[in-house]
């Protein structure tokens, strides 16, 4: 049997993470390298390339129809370049040449991380069969993404559905990005945990200052962890209920480390969307937990190289 | 010649504006009705039905291909149904039912005014060849719609790009619509008078407390006039930047009352456009009048049917 492959990158601050998959989303072979962040450029893409060259050297790799790369962002889809936060060797880095070289010239599909993972809980998580919804990662940062009409949709740069950096609180805390109040400056992990040590809340006598940490006190009913808990909640609300108002999605799906707070987070998160969902045709807005694994980013950059490669397909039918 | 007609309504709460319009988005015939809005739904009807009556008795009804109607919302594309706010008559209405059984059976596309007014900034005005864009009506409230991939967003119940309602100030003050700090409950022209009021401006001898008159009273140097669209200015700007950041507009383009304050208006915008609008993909973000006129819910439900009227004819082509 024929089938058609895909090969796969998820280039984050800490690794980069290759392989081959097939139209169902199955992985085939896998190659990893740490991410040699704090190197120059060229250091980096030699961790791209060992990832790839290992990719290229599999059996497999003459089914393999294009190339799918979600990265740490901004990315930019329309000039193939990436400007990773964590990795400053890159910054306009023209990332899809260079892997395009090496591929062989196959098609490369560039997206941002929040993308891919949108792509993934589209296709094979808690998104699937919604054609209307929000997928984020809630975490050190605050990322997400934006299924429409059926189709996930990146935007032309590969940006879209940066939920972090919305602000809901326009005299609020200064955000790295510059702008005050944001999404990320509120709910993040290490926001929840500053938050809850400033309000008095203790960790154990193993240090833990982490919002698993917070969880677990909030769970046992400390009441600056609570708070804490709830103020993210607010915040997350408030910005689902923006992108809802905004594009009328239907669900949003949140993972992360600080989704597996579970109840914690997501009881004053259903709550508080009731106070900012209020307009008739976003009351029916439901979140739900993330239920794809660690191996969503690669599972949503071979989403994107799918949607690429068949509509490449789509094209040359058109054009035969 | 033979051309392709469509008919479109433009229902508010205090008209109801019908029209023929060509391909070329030219009005050939008109009709308009004051909207009983405090009657009942069925006496609300009877003006929509003398409305397409006159439409229906010209000569060229028979060139007429699908009718599109923008209606004051919330509306229901999916079910066909309004509810507008300042119509307590219609709550569900079946509007689109009823105007295709008037309109002897063609399609209706129903779309909310906010976005019928983006169809027309799209096609006519300042959103012309942007891929990419919010249109705004900056007025009694705020409303709005999107252009997204180069297509008219309408959402799946044709109510997206509702920016008015939603919350850039988290803790702020309650809104009608039930939830706090939305764009509307800072930026409109009532509460751009409010606030100016509270603060300390005082009306001319007219009493006139528009916006119009506070925008006259800032131009003249009047603090607490200038602090007022100031404000308002940064509810915008987070607003549109959390647009932006959403969903990659690259411009937005403001109509409604308020924007005849211009530089009162404007240049405060762009000032705080750049707090709010930090991330690489977003500083390219520009703003804009609108350009297209009072007859722009007209032209707006006309692309809407004309749209939907193309759509048809392919379905037709593919299915021959």
């Amino acid at each position: 049997m024929h089938t058609d492959l895909v090969a796969a990158l998820d280039i984050g601050g800490t690794k980069i993470a290759g392989a081959l998959v097939d139209d169902q989303g199955r992985i085939l072979r896998r190659a990893q390298r740490p991410t040699p962040a704090q190197e120059d450029g060229e250091t980096v893409m030699g961790a791209v390339a060992a990832v790839l060259a290992e990719l290229t050297a599999s059996p497999m790799w003459p089914d393999v129809r294009a190339v799918g790369i979600g990265s740490a962002g901004p990315v930019d889809r329309s000039a193939g370049t990436v400007s990773p936060v964590n990795v400053p060797g890159w910054r306009g880095f023209p990332l899809v040449e260079r892997v395009r070289s090496l591929a062989g010239g196959l098609p490369v599909e560039l997206i941002g991380d929040g993308v891919a993972i949108t792509a993934a809980e589209h296709w094979q998580g808690a998104a699937q069969g919604h054609d209307n919804a929000l997928c984020m990662v809630v975490s050190t940062g605050v990322g997400g993404g934006l299924v429409l009409g059926g189709q996930v949709h990146p935007g032309p740069t590969g940006n879209a559905g940066h939920i972090g950096h919305i602000s809901v609180d326009l005299d609020g805390d200064l955000c790295p990005c510059g702008a005050r109040g944001c999404v990320e400056r509120i709910a993040s992990g290490p926001n929840i945990a500053r938050r809850a040590l400033s309000d008095g809340w203790r960790p154990e006598a193993d240090g833990d200052t982490s919002a698993a940490a917070v969880a677990r006190a909030a769970r046992a009913g400390d009441k600056a962890a609570v708070a804490s808990f709830e103020r993210a909640a607010q915040a997350l609300a408030a910005g689902i209920a923006a992108t809802a108002t905004l594009v009328e999605i239907d669900i949003a799906v949140i993972g992360g480390g600080v989704a597996k707070a579970g109840d914690v987070l997501f009881t004053p998160l259903r709550r508080a969307l009731r106070d900012y969902a209020t307009l008739s045709f976003v009351q029916r807005l439901t979140v739900a937990p993330a239920s794809t694994g660690t191996d969503a980013g690669l599972v949503g950059a071979a989403a994107a190289a799918l949607r690429s490669g068949s509509g490449a397909a789509a094209a040359h039918r058109l054009s035969a």
